[in-house]
């Protein structure tokens, strides 16, 4: 018995994306955000940990940028990380990234119907009731996203020549802010991305949108997320991310 | 010379309404948020003093509820703030609260042009530039709100049964996330709570959204908010709340 999810007799690949070739502008030219230590240990590694530690994820793979890619690499060789089978180079924007790992998958010969969760590295303390939560919605839907509700109403605006104004308030109970992993039937993103790379204007900050975008009749799931589910972003965001380090150590 | 916003050689009263009223069961039923102390202060001190500060502000009410009364009314008298006029009861919900507001600036006999700026107490580290972004914004259009752009990609989502999936993925320059003030000509977020009145399904949490959804063809116009217009809304939020209090005593 294998670690993959059983369907109809035959494993189901599970693969983790981790998207590491951000290059943070916001956060430390000096210092790369996804190497960065909170609560003793690089960023990059608490989210590559998560999803070793998840017995339902099978494969790993971390996309990197030149400039980390020596450091991640030797990361990675000195925790030994049986599951990171390929450490590959991104492109300069997100899309970039998630298109090439999606192309060494095709090229891996990953089935159409594997389960890929596309994390960002930046998100360390993402939960296992959230991983878990991705791989179980895709027995239902194609497409899911973990995702956190807003406690902030959201506003919809509109520009106005030089000012935003408000265009609409949707209801509270149906506004949520994205996190990761996003979670896709392979078959399915690979098409939402074959069909967004004809067109010029395709800038997504984010894989989700490239399926409602492009495949708008296929939906995707809410998956529960949460607050400590936190993106690093800034040096602002350390000492919150210290704090939720601390409280997860003294959990385990 | 007043501190009146001069306009047509005629003051304009530019009114600060300080909600304070909200019961906080998030955070701790036995020490009400809008009173517990950061960066040595109660937090409500430190929204009145925000209006206080800015010159262009002429009078101050507090709203309050029956619990925090006795407590807030011998803060507002310890420190003497010259343009309280008013410590008012609110009600069980924000919506009561605002319209006993509403209610009594008409009965003190408020103009109808008057710039209302209606703020959550539990926002303390509201800026002087939004403050000063939502007065100016009311010579241009009747309504505005303070408001944050979303870091996150936000989801509209819908119901599908047991499951919530994305319905749609605005553009992430278009999304903000509301804070507070909220600020209206007096007539304007009058006629939009009458109206609101006759509306059974009526609940807001948001003064915004009684503009938007009661007098649609009303701009609402976005003022630049920022990330320590934070709301203390559990226990959570407190260290970030000590963090960004220590950086404005620092800076003052």
């Amino acid at each position: 018995m294998n670690q993959r999810e059983q369907s109809g007799g035959r494993a189901t690949p599970v693969v983790a994306v981790v998207l590491a070739a951000g290059f943070g502008t916001r956060f430390d030219p000096d210092d790369p955000k996804q190497l960065v230590s909170v609560g003793g240990r690089p960023i990059v590694c608490w989210s590559i940990e998560a999803f070793e530690r998840n017995a339902r994820v099978s494969d790993i793979i971390v996309v990197v940028n030149p400039r980390v890619r020596a450091a991640v690499e030797s990361l990675v060789d000195a925790a030994g990380y049986p599951k990171v089978r390929m450490i590959l180079n991104g492109g300069a924007e997100r899309v970039d990234s998630t298109e090439a790992a999606l192309a060494a998958l095709a090229a891996a010969g990953v089935p159409r119907d594997a389960k890929i969760l596309i994390h960002d590295a930046v998100r360390p303390f993402v939960a296992q009731s959230s991983i878990d939560g991705c791989i179980d919605a895709l027995d239902r839907f194609a497409a899911a996203t973990v995702a956190y509700a807003s406690t902030d109403t959201v506003l919809l605006t509109e520009d106005l020549g030089d000012v935003q104004v408000v265009r609409s308030v949707p209801e509270r109970a149906h506004t949520f802010r994205a996190q990761t992993p996003q979670a896709f039937r392979f078959a399915t993103i690979r098409h939402a991305y074959d069909l967004a790379a004809g067109d010029p204007d395709f800038h997504p900050t984010d894989d989700t949108r490239v399926v409602v975008d492009y495949l708008p009749d296929e939906p995707v799931a809410i998956v529960a997320g949460g607050e400590s589910n936190l993106k690093v972003t800034t040096r602002e965001d350390m000492p919150t991310a210290e704090r939720i380090a601390a409280r997860l150590l003294a959990e385990r």
